[in-house]
């Protein structure tokens, strides 16, 4: 009980400090994005006036005008009147984009400006991403009793393994797809005027993948009601979703090692270490004999190395 | 000797199929989204010179004309007239997209414009994405002899296991900054006129972090000599690149293992599974006593899961 205390407080800390983490790079962001944003705003803004008061359009004044407005749009300030209000890095906008860089997902709809951005960008990612797969490893491993080991434990009271792994991977798959696509492409659909369903499908699935091509990206409507609101809900969306993808990787994963797919591919399995791991520490006081060996002679001279790291854990999470 | 030979077959096999499989998506996508492309390019082209033959620039049309050119840009076409000759599906861009596609990468600099090219981009990554993670995981597990067991076993001749691979690391990240960042990074600053040398670096994370944010990406500017060249070049360094990152991860994950990290922080190891297990399927003549348990009944009564995928290696990569 005291490891799975330790462990819940180290999963809590996790969530905690990735929070933080998203605030923290929504805080930076939004204060070196934001003037230079507003400015760009403003340009676009006194570009078209100008634009507007020309006596007659001329072809080469269009194509100099146009190419400006496509420039601004790259980094997400449109020069449509109706667009102008809300600024791309709000706090919640900032948080959202800093969020799609951790996750990597990366949509692109709005992208940093300045060169500071930039820089802060790749400092932000560096740390960020491995921290976020710590987390989301993390969180899978707690959720894999309830939602994988138990069901199947009890499935294989009443079948054999591998039926009952099969038929528990279906119901998962269909869980899954039901409220993490379906269901969320439903009330996108709704919410976002422009999208069917398909797109809402589309959307989910790119983002998931994390792909996020960006060509939809929702709450970016202008005068959206509870702008804020909404977008930390795809956040979480986001996070518990990437999560669940995570979980049917990995249960396919055990499902392909039970099967002797994984062996047949010379993949790496998806190895259990000895249960007591967690209860004794390696190094705790520093003897060097308890140490793991980095590398034994015998797996120097091969020319394969056939426990290395699961392939299909790493589907779309990374 | 059969062994690796067969796994070497192996790797060519998916490799050889990785390809055919981009070169699939690239017809597809090309015979689909092409025509739309066509159509909306006529369009944007209609409307321009519809924009220009009013007699005075009115808000209101202004207005109209923009939104639709915003609408078009989102799609990759562009409204300027130096930009109209190279489509963004021809066949080495339609590769381009569909190697974005299963790396997760994602820029969305081009987007599917019909509801074809949504559903079949589903389809594609839904078996492209696991694939990709199949077919870097075995790349990977092939260059870690050479790079990371044969070099850390020849350190570890004259030093302890631990300065070994910290030493070791140390080396090979230097080697991956080098080649992977800090010269493409160059060699895009010196073939894109617009990028700065920032640029560059900022280009090569977002992307071999699968992050793909899309502002920057190469081979986009108008009248670009050897495009397709430059395209498939930059579709290998990206799957090269991926790969080293990947290495790069199971290395430090090996080094956490090592120092205790991984344990202390109840994350799973980089196990590495019994070295016979390629000699000898586990199912090859279906005796269900050899299949490995997917759940053991303490397995199933402990609130953690120790030992589950690694959790470092799954960054990045997906």
């Amino acid at each position: 009980m005291h490891s799975a205390g330790r462990s819940w407080l180290l999963l809590t800390g996790f969530v905690l400090f990735y929070v933080i983490y998203l605030l923290f790079g929504a805080l930076v962001f939004s204060s070196v994005e934001r003037p230079v944003e507003d400015k760009l705003r403003r340009d676009v803004e006194v570009l078209k006036r100008e634009f507007l008061n020309q006596s007659c359009v001329n072809a080469a004044a269009l194509e100099r005008f146009l190419r400006k407005v496509l420039a601004a749009n790259k980094y997400g300030v449109s020069v449509l009147s109706n667009s102008s209000a809300a600024s791309n890095w709000d706090l919640a906008s900032s948080m959202f984009f800093a969020n799609t860089l951790v996750t990597t997902v990366g949509y692109g709809h709005t992208t940093p400006l300045s060169d500071t951005g930039k820089a802060f960008s790749i400092l932000y990612a560096l740390i960020g991403v491995p921290f976020t797969m710590l987390v989301l490893t993390a969180c899978v491993q707690r959720i894999m009793h309830p939602l994988v080991l138990a069901p199947v434990g009890l499935l294989q009271r009443r079948m054999q393994p591998r039926p009952a792994t099969t038929v528990h991977f279906v119901l998962l798959l269909a869980a899954v797809v039901l409220c993490f696509f379906v269901t969320p492409a439903a009330i996108f659909s709704t919410l976002e005027p422009s999208w069917s369903f398909l797109d809402g499908i589309y959307f989910c699935f790119i983002s998931l993948c994390t792909i996020g091509l960006g060509d939809f990206v929702p709450g970016n409507r202008p005068r959206q009601k509870y702008r804020q609101l909404y977008q930390v809900s795809v956040i979480v969306y986001l996070f518990v979703g990437m999560m669940m993808m995570f979980l049917l990787l990995r249960t396919i994963h055990k499902m392909s090692d039970l099967h002797g797919l994984t062996t047949f591919l010379q993949l790496p399995r998806c190895e259990e270490s000895d249960p007591d791991d967690d209860q004794k520490p390696i190094v705790e006081d520093g003897h060097e004999a308890q140490t793991p060996s980095f590398i034994t002679e015998k797996e120097a001279s091969k020319p394969l190395e056939p426990g290395s790291q699961p392939s299909y854990n790493t589907i779309n999470t990374g």
